[in-house]
């Protein structure tokens, strides 16, 4: 039979795509709409927060460039769209802190370019 | 009652850790063990093998920097250390075609630095 495999390294891993393309691109690109200052943003308070467990990274493209800033969290596979600050901080309190969701902010099977 | 989330947007979502810290830093780093290399093929290759539903993606420092290159393909949160193209296509075949697992290369809760 095979091994379970590994209890989870992070109990929140969360991407956030960084990626940037060149001015005027049709699909844009997740960098140009903000998101690498948006990103360390929620690095930063992720920290502040002392949130255990949980990890915030940048990631190349994510491939939903029109739905961006774009960034999904796993194991869970949930990816939110975030355009300001306070996005951010509705994320990190509702998902992340308290386990739920901001349905405002998520992407669904309907976000396809 | 809370909606479910939405289906998952990749069946698997790969992160090759792509992080570079200066040359003589003691924990070292994936980029510098030759990671970015190993994102470029396995994105390459995946895209040859036809792999429906897959994404590899390049990553900031994972934090597992003593056992890389590292990647975590998610949602099932599993680590690879792949040293080479030849570790790289047996993830490929035996994980993200098969749907197994490549034992002697996953990491587990016994690789903390």
């Amino acid at each position: 039979m095979d091994q379970p495999d590994p209890p989870p390294f992070f109990r929140a891993h969360v991407f956030v795509c960084c990626n940037r393309r060149p001015d005027g691109h049709k699909r844009g690109s997740c960098a140009a709409r903000g998101s690498e200052a948006l990103r360390d943003y929620m690095k930063a308070r992720a920290k502040e927060l002392g949130l255990k467990g949980v990890r915030v990274n940048q990631a190349g493209c994510l491939d939903r460039c029109e739905f961006g800033p774009t960034l999904v969290i796993y194991p869970e596979g949930v990816w939110y769209q975030v355009r300001t600050r306070e996005e951010v901080d509705e994320v990190l309190e509702a998902h992340l802190v308290k386990g739920g969701r901001v349905p405002r902010l998520m992407l669904t099977e309907t976000h396809v370019a």
